[in-house]
């Protein structure tokens, strides 16, 4: 017998085919010419069909970028009160990430777009920017309190350099896939900030 | 008296021009967007006049890049025989970029539309990651010879990270200017990698 579905479900399910297509076609195209006609089709949808589940292009795509943050924190939660154990889940975030290209891929050309105050993710991505800075900084922080921080090392600007290597190396990642060793490079940078009591590698 | 031009002159003014103008129009619709039309009219020429100069669109793209890139290895020589001069010269190229953030805007949108392979600026990118991991590779490897680099840096892996941490911090700099301190983060970056005794700080 199989699992009974009700309209919920059902619904739920629609709703993340969606978001799977527009992540898709976000991804290859962009937010400007990304076009809810090819979402549409890509899911098996009418137009109005998809306007039912998201009004508008801005909040389909906002649900999409929304969407991968809250999965993102599951794999990586940013713990202020155990400081190593959230930079390892940084390199467990960046591990995952290499199994989602397009989910990068959408970030990243996201991320560019969005310079432009015009565009609709603009604040997403500067109130994106400062939750991870403050965090990473408190993250340093505390490394710092348990003495565990490299000499020298300023957790302001290293919690700004940290997250830019995050985002550079996945650059260089998805133009040549061979040219970084993505989850490496990032663990490297990161033993770098710490003494070696801080036990980061094994 | 003016200074007379010859004609050699006239064009190569005129072509300085047109670079000019498709930078600004790349760097704010990207390379699919960006129409020569809309540079032609930017300029004050016609279709055909901007053909004269550069065949294709492919080429004028090309044209603006090479010619930043150009410019960039004035400022930054990335000369191998003085390691840490040559670091410098990271810090001061990040400290020119804060003045033209038009062209900081178009390489950033390239490298990431340039991720697809069929971008015509796809090969370049690689090639330019490519050099400068290279370059930068054999400058750490310089600092090590001279005993400068501080201990547990991989050289590789650092010029990875290097080159990640300035286009990532351009990124969160092009989106707020004010949430980062570009020059200061770089250099910053630079001085963990090395031992105090490379005299990197005054």
């Amino acid at each position: 017998m199989t699992q009974r579905r009700g309209p919920y479900a059902k619904s739920a399910m629609r709703r993340d085919a969606i978001l799977d297509a527009a992540l898709k076609v976000f991804a290859t195209n962009g937010y400007w010419n990304g076009s809810l006609e090819e979402i549409a089709t890509e899911v098996g949808v009418t137009k109005p069909a998809l306007r039912y589940y998201f009004p508008s292009k801005e909040e389909l795509f906002t649900g999409v970028l929304e969407r991968w943050d809250t999965l993102a924190f599951v794999v990586s939660p940013l713990d202020v009160s155990d400081p190593v154990e959230a930079l390892r889940g940084l390199v467990r975030l960046t591990e995952r990430n290499l199994s989602i290209p397009g989910v990068i891929a959408l970030h990243t050309m996201t991320s560019i777009e969005a310079t432009n105050p015009a565009h609709p993710a603009h604040e997403f991505y500067i109130r994106r920017y400062e939750f991870f800075r403050e965090r990473i900084t408190e993250i340093l922080e505390g490394c710092e309190r348990l003495g565990l921080l490299a000499p020298g090392v300023v957790p302001a600007r290293a919690a700004r350099s940290l997250g830019a290597v995050m985002d550079g190396l996945q650059i260089q990642w998805l133009t040549d896939s061979e040219s970084v060793d993505l989850v490496g490079d990032v663990a490297h940078h990161i033993e770098g900030l710490l003494v070696p009591a801080a036990g980061w590698t094994e």
